[in-house]
């Protein structure tokens, strides 16, 4: 008996055959919008340079990076010169810097690969996971912003996802903010890291929270009843079941208007904050459908600590702890490799997320989860050794004609089962059709093709099989 | 100045839009034509647990294997765990077993996934490359071998490869002649070794490197006057440059005819070495277009010491040293994780081979080295902020338009931008069409279409630029 485990590797994946046609449908669905909007594609390898990944993702970071072994003679000191993608930025910020000549001033490219996380694996979060990532690099204006959440927004409406919302802040904004409460930018990170639990826990539990970090009493009341007074008046998507687009666009401007009109009113003496502010409105007037009805300024989103410096940005459906994808502005990564800022804006879809909300909800098309072939072909089971070759060459021609006009087809590739067992072994498989070819159909040119589901069968040529087929 | 390497790690490439492109267009029309024959895509992960892959491969392979260090606190032991896809065969033997009771009878894969190998590296050998295989589990009947070289046939001519020859061969074929020269079984490994050699280094050579293995001098004369008269008349495909494919399927079919007589005359009792024999004289007799013209009996083939049991195949052109894919019988590899023999044949095609030889013939089509996009909307230069904002908007939504209908459009991602730097951005970047709205188009609703490569430009409807730009 053999002894090896046949399980993946703990927290990934196998994906068998129906898995894989989801997921490339939804990588497709995603290729295809992103080509509309002029995005490239770029791929990079699994495994970089270490140097190139440690110490870019935090301390929590460097211990979820997968490092792989030096190899031959220095396999046994067991050091790592290589290690595995961590996430897709890192990688194109050391791209852009690589290939700056080769690049256009302004690069967009999409990236549609797996990355690797040594994470504790739980439900829908695996170890080994794809990323597909949307950047504009290049530019300052605000069109990136609103090309990107125009084009996230057409991804997920052309997938069927309804009643998403896609949150938008801007670290400017916030900064500006705890600032103006008395909380200089030094003091501010536990604040943050506190205010992005918001939405999970409350207001009441925030409020604590912001206490045992230090805060003041008079800090911890105004944040909270500033961020409370705003939040509490939050459009409930969730809520909202039946879509009259224009209105409900309406009620969310709404909001979002008198968010902005609090920002502008607030005594701050900052022009970072004023210019933030300015950016969150110019992507809101630059919003085109369908993200526009969408976006919903948020100012308790901070996404992490990591390395955005302007906008930011969340995508979320109701039901879905977490969110679908996200990005932002920033500025200084690529400068980590080029020695020369580089502005950038991204955003990453969460290919995982979106597949497991659709697979609960159905909305993946049916002819993906159905048949592996349209059209099985048997072999006419002859005794006779020579009948049987001539059966089985004129089953592979006739299969050759249905696949030379694009029909996916299989033959049984067995030469002496009964025709029984093979029709049984298509209804097993789920082919939706059948060919036979007996001894007067072979004479006639012809075959017979047998609808599985009605058992209908019929003579007829094969190119008449093609239209038949096709028709369905 | 940052001080990161920002090279790709040794051996390993990034694919730029172009690059990606092409590699797309290639694995488009395998995964095409797989999905006609009746394949259905697998995807495992790219780290196996070490004893997967461990002693699968050889020494060498166990020397060649990328291994990942143990995380958290194990990593200072210097041990490893998990170890990166070697190829594609195991990792498929061990979904096999574990998922046999979810798999078809019949189970036709198609994978195409990178693998990693630690190997020196050299012109066209990178240590990230693309595999993509099919192989048929279950069956060991010789359709499973007709039907795979018709795909990969079929695959090679849709991409416009033309003198490909398919060369077959049958390990029990090449055991039980060499058995019928005196050198049993357990003396076969280093005669296989060198004739596999053949073609490289010519019969003179061959004779030498089997004496200094210790062959006799009866052995060696035999086995090489043998060999000789059989590949001396080998039919030299390339030589032929004008294809008159029936009169050369004679001529092939001729050579294969007089060495499948060779080998049913050889005097030889093995019962499983004329099993061999009429193997391949089936998978000829099966032979479907276009494969099968170029099938050729070639009994120096080998294909290295690997796993194979029965029939072994290699693809190639002229001109490139080494193939452009090979694959065989095994029947023995599934039963290494199962316990239980699953009869299987497969074949392997080298995406970076391939792409090589197409690059240097030119055989990727215009449009796929071409322009990043169809059309590219510039904005129109508004000193005041009010009109510039108006202005970006209607190229937003002008876009939007075009994107809608499927065109692929850039929009100029700046908004302070003079017309001419506009222009001059598009024609670097090789936009065929560019947009422009002025004040006049704007009223009456039009856009200005300028065709970069004439200069032309005309006002028209963004309707009417869909149906122009298409026509192209």
């Amino acid at each position: 008996m053999p002894s090896t485990k046949t399980q993946p590797a703990r927290g990934m994946r196998d994906f068998l055959p129906e898995d894989v046609r989801k997921r490339e449908y939804v990588i497709g669905v995603i290729k295809d919008v992103y080509e509309r909007y002029g995005f490239e594609p770029l791929e990079t390898p699994a495994a970089e340079n270490i140097e190139t990944l440690m110490g870019k993702y935090g301390e929590e970071g460097n211990q979820l990076i997968y490092k792989i072994l030096k190899r031959g003679v220095h396999e046994g000191t067991g050091e790592a010169d290589l290690a595995l993608r961590y996430d897709l930025t890192v990688p194109l910020a050391r791209v852009v810097a690589e290939y700056r000549d080769k690049l256009p001033k302004f690069f967009k490219r999409y990236q549609i690969q797996p990355v690797w996380r040594a994470d504790r694996p739980a439900r829908g979060r695996y170890r080994e996971f794809y990323q597909c990532d949307v950047d504009v690099l290049g530019s300052r204006s605000m069109i990136v912003e609103a090309e990107i959440c125009a084009a996230v927004g057409d991804i997920l409406e052309t997938l069927q996802f309804e009643n998403f919302t896609i949150r938008m802040n801007h670290r400017k904004v916030l900064s500006g903010l705890l600032e103006g409460f008395g909380i200089p930018f030094d003091r501010q990170l536990n604040a943050l890291v506190t205010l992005d639990k918001w939405e999970k826990i409350g207001s009441g539990a925030v409020e604590v929270e912001l206490q045992k970090h230090g805060y003041s009493l008079d800090e911890t009341t105004n944040l909270v009843t500033f961020f409370g007074k705003l939040t509490d008046r939050k459009v409930r998507s969730d809520r909202i079941t039946v879509y009259d687009w224009d209105l409900f666009s309406e009620v969310r401007n709404q909001y979002n208007i008198e968010t902005l009109t609090h920002l502008y009113q607030f005594p701050s003496e900052d022009e970072e904050f004023f210019k933030g502010v300015q950016e969150l409105a110019t992507i809101l007037s630059l919003g085109q459908s369908p993200a526009k009805p969408r976006i919903e300024i948020d100012l308790s989103l901070v996404r992490g600590l990591s390395y955005y410096t302007g906008s930011i940005m969340e995508i979320g459906v109701p039901d879905l702890g977490g969110s679908l994808g996200g990005g932002g502005r920033y500025d200084n990564l690529v400068g980590m490799f080029l020695g020369q800022e580089v502005p950038a804006c991204g955003f990453s879809l969460g290919l995982e997320r979106m597949i497991v909300v659709m697979n609960e909800r159905g909305m993946f098309p049916q002819e993906l989860v159905s048949s592996p072939a349209d059209v099985m072909v048997t072999i006419w089971p002859y005794k006779d050794a020579e009948q049987k070759l001539t059966a089985t060459k004129d089953s592979l021609a006739v299969a050759r004609i249905l696949r030379n006009s694009g029909l996916r087809v299989d033959v049984y590739p067995v030469r002496n089962a009964k025709l029984g067992t093979q029709l049984t072994y298509a209804a097993k498989r789920g082919f939706p059709f059948v060919i036979v070819i007996g001894e007067e159909e072979r004479t006639r040119g012809h075959v017979v093709l047998r609808n599985m589901k009605t058992g209908e069968q019929q003579a007829m040529s094969p190119h008449e099989v093609v239209s038949l087929v096709r028709g369905k």
